[in-house]
């Protein structure tokens, strides 16, 4: 992305050669198209500063590397002939992002132009399974679709792994999933034999971080610099972005709001402290608080397929008053420790995923609540409190959209 | 600062200026012999791409403005000609940092070697004065020093303000400062009315933040690219370092650490909030949980002019059973708010500024046991908690850094 693309002069004065140079250019104009859904040549050039002609070979290369394609005329609002408009390629290069959480598996096939062309969630409760025989099964159903892709001439670049835990991203290893009880899991390279017949490429990488990314992109978070992702689950995880990029902290491992502190002296959580946000608001103290039984709603889902936000949301339309009653709670729970993490952070706005996304009419008055009294800058200035867009797509489509990326940033790597 | 600086080309392949382009070179200059401390005009050629006969046209021009000087003659370990080493010349420029807090006023004078050329910190309960009376008594003890920084050929740039509360750093006013019971108060127009004789200009910021950003630059923070600075006072703030930079969120009101809820439940903050972490670590808190009487201990200082700090450090240092308790237990509140930054942010450090600083030693067991049982990363990497380096001058060396660095990055604004 240029954002963070070297320039061709760099501040130490090093010299580019000519092929990193024209390679920065290739990923100036497709990125170029990429903001602007479609664009011609000459606007290409006026708006990057490249020269016509420069642009012209540029554009050449990135169609007969199947990234480009010609689209429609464009007639300009003044005089002078219409031009042929470039867009992205969106029928060759796909990206398969997949997701082991909880209580489900899930991938989604997404293409350059960010549309999904599969996307399957599966209910399970993956507690009860080896971590390996959870990646087997998920890679075995993932690479089941691929004749189906090859058949409608799709090119899969890559397959990542979105997951509830602390990720070595250089790894791509799982160092904990409380949640999931897994410890030290070579995710990363378990996939990576999995998919190496297929010559797919895996990362792996948090599904909270993924997510917000993926907000940030293409869902509620587009045009805004910085917001805080909460991913709602069993577990509780945000992503934070911040000056139009995800944070990760220093030490690669931000983010945790559900292991914000919300009574030093509560209930233990599954990371060992005690009083966790995630004790309080994940799903099945949800579930518990609404009077539900969370193992009985897990193995239900499990069985019969109905996903437990949506017993939950059943529950929530029922319009019964102890069950609005809990859910007022656990929004007053959740605006507590966000009202924290707004006093540190200082974002535009808080977006509610996952299972919180259907939630948030029961849910944003608390939060908006506590965010109004325990904000110092509140009177200042509210924050918003939004649903997300792509709910429980947003981690699996955070997924693919990190080799989406790469591409993007780098075209020279395709094809 | 060359981080911030547009390259000659940028991606939009604007074609800069020659005259931007010198002042983006005198600025690369600059800045490598600040970092170096000192620098031949060959190596800095070497370090920077830049070629010889520029460096030293830049060099001379540098010197011309008395930003940098001839320093000692500088023998390579190889053969060759010893070269004369530049340094950055300190007895010119000098910055004014001022500090307005609940229990003193303070300011600094700061060459461009980051030196103190003077410092003074003056206890006085500000609480019962009006802001105009606080800034006007400041800066009038401010410009009754500037005859003698003439006498000593010394000339101010700038005389900044650290005030701890919100600050619309846009137009240098305090939105809010609860512990001072300051509202609305247009601290950097009052200040520009009373410097404007003296040519002047002001500038008005966040005491944590420019703390943080001193320790960075010269203090503990020294080599960290991320770090959470705590500064303790009668209230608590943080200032946050992310790769190398002060981060304030997108609002600008980043880093308030002092208003996280500790116990929703808790005493009633100066926020209006209830059970915020400065209700239990800030100085009226820690003096009560030992026994002293806040209200006393802050009126004996304004007359005797021991500073409570060193009240508390005296009492620390007695070995008081009950003492050492109370710090102890004040160490566990500001561990378990601390864990919650950490979860969101993991930082590689935590450095205890104000008068936590001379309580380290009794502080921070109790928070190390808190990071490293509430912190999910804790395990696989222990975060660091150190004292700070300067300690109360922090915010005044802060507030005259904003000054020194834009002339470091802007060289042509001097002289």
């Amino acid at each position: 992305m240029p954002g963070t693309a070297t320039s061709a002069e760099g501040l130490a004065g090093t010299p580019a050669d000519q092929h990193t140079i024209r390679d920065h250019n290739l990923a100036i104009v497709l990125h170029h198209v990429f903001r602007e859904g479609q664009s011609s040549r000459a606007r290409i050039a006026a708006e990057t500063g490249l020269n016509k002609t420069t642009v012209s070979s540029l554009v050449a290369e990135l169609i007969e590397r199947r990234l480009l394609r010609d689209g429609e005329l464009q007639h300009s609002g003044t005089v002078g002939r219409p031009a042929v408009a470039v867009e992205l390629d969106g029928d060759v290069y796909v990206a398969i992002g997949m997701e082991v959480n909880v209580e489900y598996i899930a991938w989604a096939v997404v293409d350059l132009r960010s549309r999904m062309r599969d996307h399957e969630i599966i209910a399970v409760d993956n507690r009860t399974r080896d971590p390996r025989e959870v990646l087997t099964d998920l890679a075995g159903r993932v690479i089941a679709i691929l004749p189906d892709l090859d058949e409608h001439g799709l090119v899969p670049i890559a397959a990542n792994l979105a997951l509830p835990g602390l990720i070595d991203a250089a790894r791509s290893s799982v160092l904990v999933a409380p949640n999931l009880g897994w410890e030290d899991v070579p995710a990363g390279a378990i996939l990576q034999d999995l998919f190496a017949a297929h010559g797919l490429p895996v990362l792996v990488d948090n599904e909270a971080n993924l997510a917000a990314l993926a907000e940030h992109r293409i869902g509620a978070g587009q045009g805004l610099d910085s917001f805080i992702h909460v991913s709602g689950e069993v577990g509780v995880g945000a992503g934070v972005i911040v000056d139009g990029r995800l944070y990760r902290g220093a030490l690669g491992f931000g983010g945790e709001l559900g292991h914000l502190t919300l009574n030093p002296d509560g209930p233990l959580c599954s990371c060992g402290a005690r009083g966790c946000l995630e004790t309080y608001v994940g799903l099945p103290a949800m579930l518990r608080r609404a009077g539900l039984d969370p193992d009985e709603v897990l193995a239900t889902a499990a069985t019969n397929g109905v996903a437990p936000a949506d017993q939950l949301l059943a529950a929530a339309q029922s319009g019964d008053a102890d069950i609005l009653a809990a859910l007022d709670e656990t929004g007053h729970m959740l605006g507590i420790a966000l009202a924290s993490a707004v006093n540190l952070l200082s974002p535009q706005a808080i977006v509610l995923g996952g299972i919180f996304t259907n939630l948030h009419p029961w849910l944003a008055p608390g939060i908006e609540e506590e965010l109004a009294q325990r904000v110092l800058a509140a009177r200042l200035r509210a924050i918003r409190v939004i649903p997300s867009d792509l709910q429980l797509a947003a981690a699996v489509r955070g997924a693919a959209a990190l080799a989406l990326t790469q591409v993007l940033g780098n075209p020279a790597t395709a094809a």
